[in-house]
């Protein structure tokens, strides 16, 4: 199922060169003006050209709201439907590759699985159906603003720059950081690793880590709906993850109890939320969230088309060599920000409404 | 809720120190003959005891099966239910720690989530509660057994002992391996890690890999039902995992596209399937099986009790100490391989069945 | 939540006096070659204005594909969604409705539940919102035919005009019609009671029969998901449905077993199918269906609007006198014929999709 | 899925003929004092021996609680298993019927579904599933009576026996009755029916109503999750049941609007709940419950098994004739009661944690 979450639910649709993506979100609460700007900005962070980074692929993605809003504005408690439509869909530049399977794309899978393939850019597994999570997202993010719930996600590697410290500092002292913040002078090392890549008709990977502070204590369930089960769900449906860790990760392979424990810390007023002096644990103990932040990362690979030709195999089984065209993302990472934080709202907001 | 699956859907219950773990599995397929044997095989090695690095508890485990079975051992469709009674249950170890919240542990959240906290041994937070998940993984590894899917998993990592090239080694030759075996050496070096962890009252953290032969090509869906999204919410939703990774995983983001790419190579047969060169994949692209062996590992934190006093804060909300006594198993990831396994061949199992 | 199905689920979305209704079909089968002139057709048949006695409304009502579907009209696999723009939205004629409850409306519970009151047409709970079920049936129903089964519905009676006779007479010679077919002076009689009801400013209540035949026997499952289970939320999750039957139905009550089995027939083949002599168990049993004709019937309470003043109560409690104006349908039975077959194929596609 | 419910959702195991009926009920809220003597009553009234009218079969059915309640009786949040065991299963009654097909039973269904035959007794689709069902919604029932809402069902008709004034007392007059009751008179009447049915080796047919008081306004969502499809779905989940209708039910094919409406009366306090007049809506309009009574009456065919030959066809194809021996419920109605109870149960407090 094209479907995401319990009690506020996601469902995409949309293939990359057809008519439009779109989706519809169903459990979202009445009463909630939404922020139409908002919806804006974080779609424009997602767009390819809102930074020199990325290709130049470059779609208005305005949505339009078909139900759920009312005219003023106010969400009604009725499924949420919308579209955006695909305007640049320069689908001769993906002709070429009808013929061949590219590699480490979809396209032989797809081929497998439905028995037939939409070979109009790469179809449903294409980048482009994010649209509709950020879109999404973009309405979550805000309903958990207004609840004190603040997401914010960065870029903290690309090829062998890492900012991981980032990370690491907000595990040792949890009450630090607000946001996540790079430093300028890392960013603009892993900037340059993208030029370079995209320069040498390469393509290189990253990482993405993600802060949500202020998630209340209790949402989460014991099994499947651990929230670190469906937070790692959430980021791994994300197109070219490879990876997701919270609070120390894989690090906790090397490390010993006695140094990674998260010490309670006695309630700052009578009764109030205990905090811990780590969090080690990423905000999440026992499935269920402690109110501490809740800290996470996701690996990306690197865009598997490159502007080299590779070997591969036709849909006849015979070797060819691919003849890349098109747009190119040299880094899909980076693209992924926006898409991360949406996940991570609607995954958090679908734990607070129900578990 | 405490379930797992779609098609094939595990819903397990039982509190660690209540009069039963248990589980009912829906939509297991009619007409298999159930391997008992291999049942209690996979139980005996998660119990404790089943090594010489686990600690002593030894409940015999024995599962009794009170439906969807016939008395032939044959499956009926129906829905599988079972029971595993908790027999050695020295709640009196715990009871201390019942005016206090252990650093780590579930006890705060479950107190914040539910408003009362059943101490009797962390209750459903325990890590008993896998029983239930292994025994339902039997029966599904035994229905991919004979459909050609063979599961299999160890321990890849304990504290400072790596044997992670045996996984690299996999990835990049994925045809070499038809089990994922770990080298002697390696692991009497992480048996002696944990045997010093334990000695030194600590405990040690670990990884487990796994690794999935034979998943027939087409299975998974583009969106939360990716391949990689439902196994990395089944694989969080184990006791102490931290981290999901699959093929390439989190070396990924250090990577270039040019390097990493997994190459089509023409069918054996005409029209037979298509293999790829690597398998930095993991066997999934585009949340979709390509029929190459699905690659993954998992993360797990030091087992959170160690047996030294840790500063905490008792329900009244004043700083005081743990007085730690009960069992100890210093290395929660050891017992956490059936638990991979059984939850891999859940996962693949419910998306061979539909998705 | 506004989904319907597993296997193959529609969620729908659109407030009748907001841009548009719309749905996605997730789980659609990839390979079938889409007869849009059907879905027309279908959409037609519910349409105010497709037959003298329903209101003169009169939107075209052409949805707008925008997934899951090729250029060449072939089904993807992956999400169908689609839109039908609501042009002819006269919400004016709703307007003096703000200020009060219409009796047996959902404008109160809407206003009770979601805190606030869309009052535009009457929003969500519409009969407008069927238009997505008959889109989304129509290719259910397509699907269905390709592969022998078929769904036929008719009126069987207004007020008191009861064509009963029609469906008692498959029940006791299952094999006697592959169609519902009701005379025409029964047809005739029943357009009249509209018609007077209409002329009198009144409206008038009525029953929808469906016969499908051909359903492949073993589909549904024992508990919630029996396919009568299926086959009644299906049937009462559409508007203004009061009561459902399956087989022998509400006169069950005042049968004696002796008289009402169905006793089966020696296959026609060897090793083929049984038959059953008489189908009073309506095509299924034990929730399973066994291969003979599914016969069901759904009561429709007569249209809430009337062209009379009622005494109700404005939204500050005090009372007040309705003022109908806007459009008019004397009849709700006679639009929800195509909306009975839509919902009985997508139950039965779904189950056959999976169970 | 053996499943029902989202939010609170019972799954249920067991053939009557294996070891042990049961279940597991997830998400049951933490916290209350669970009534064991309530779920014996609940139990006692659908035991076969609870009334001088049912077979003889007279098992104690006492449930083992096996999780999800402490030992003080509380419930814990977590899943709540048990079982009950089948002690008196003689199965040797039933032996007979292992080579042919009963007429009016689930044996073919289950043998072409599932390629086997649990001839045990009918196995799952056995009338003793539904002691699952009493258990759980006897916790349900309570769950709902500390909240204000009181479930009560009646027998309303045994074959020409019709008690049917009481409802529609109920719906003229909403206010008049807090639960249902059935004149003496005609308890006796249907009473003697069930003997008269008993005595002549046949059995007959019954309908069970229900009355919901104190349901909140506001539960139940637009489509599938309507009040009343939900509810028409738990009570067609029933075995035996033929039909479904709620508040004006299947009359409604024959009434009038003018003469059908329930008009909304002032509030008795200032922003107080709206009341109607009348009640033919049953307490839902738009699929959302508007605070007054929920009505509904549910049909069930005669048992199926009748202590009288009848002819059949065996499983080789060949014609023969039934030789029933084994128990005998002349009127499964009868048992039906606190089966649609529990279950209008379960539907409503599913529906008040969320929908």
């Amino acid at each position: 199922m094209n479907s995401f979450g319990n009690h506020l639910r996601l469902t995409t649709f949309g293939e990359s060169h057809g008519p439009a993506m779109g989706g519809v979100i169903d459990g979202f609460p009445a009463g909630m003006r939404v922020d139409f700007d908002n919806v804006l900005r974080e779609l424009a962070s997602r767009r390819p050209g809102s930074s020199p980074l990325v290709t130049g692929r470059n779609e208005p993605d305005t949505p339009e709201f078909l139900s759920g809003i009312s005219p003023e504005g106010i969400t009604l408690g009725t499924p949420i439907g919308f579209i955006v439509r695909n305007r640049d869909a320069r689908s001769a530049d993906y002709r070429s590759s009808e013929s061949y399977y590219r590699p480490n794309h979809a396209d032989y899978t797809y081929m497998v699985k439905y028995g037939l393939r939409d070979a109009r850019g790469g179809g449903r597994s294409s980048a482009r159906e994010t649209v509709s999570r950020v879109v999404a997202g973009a309405l979550a993010l805000q309903w958990l603003a207004e609840r004190g719930v603040c997401v914010s996600a960065a870029l903290t590697r690309v090829g062998d720059v890492d900012a991981g410290s980032v990370v690491d500092e907000i595990l040792r002292a949890p009450g630090s950081c607000a946001t996540l913040e790079v430093p300028l002078a890392l960013r603009k090392a892993m900037e340059e690793r993208v030029a370079e890549a995209r320069a040498a008709g390469d393509s290189v990977g990253g990482r993405v880590s993600c802060l949500v502070t202020g998630v209340p204590p209790g949402i989460g369930a014991p099994m499947g709906d651990k929230l670190q089960a469906r937070l790692a769900q959430a980021m791994l449906s994300i197109n070219a993850a490879k990876g997701f860790e919270y609070g120390i990760g894989f690090n906790a392979a090397g490390a010993y109890g006695s140094e990674s424990a998260d010490l309670f810390l006695p309630p700052e007023q009578k009764d109030g939320p205990l905090r811990t002096s780590t969090d080690f644990s990423g905000g999440i103990q026992g499935g269920i969230s402690n109110g501490m932040p809740v800290v996470f990362s996701v690996a990306f690979k690197p865009t598997p088309t490159i502007m080299r030709p590779q070997p591969t195999v036709d849909t006849e089984g015979r070797r060819c060599v691919t003849q890349p065209r098109g747009r190119h993302d040299p880094c899909v990472a980076l693209r992924a920000v926006p898409v991360v934080k949406a996940m991570a709202a609607l995954t958090i907001a679908d734990l607070m409404l129900g578990d």
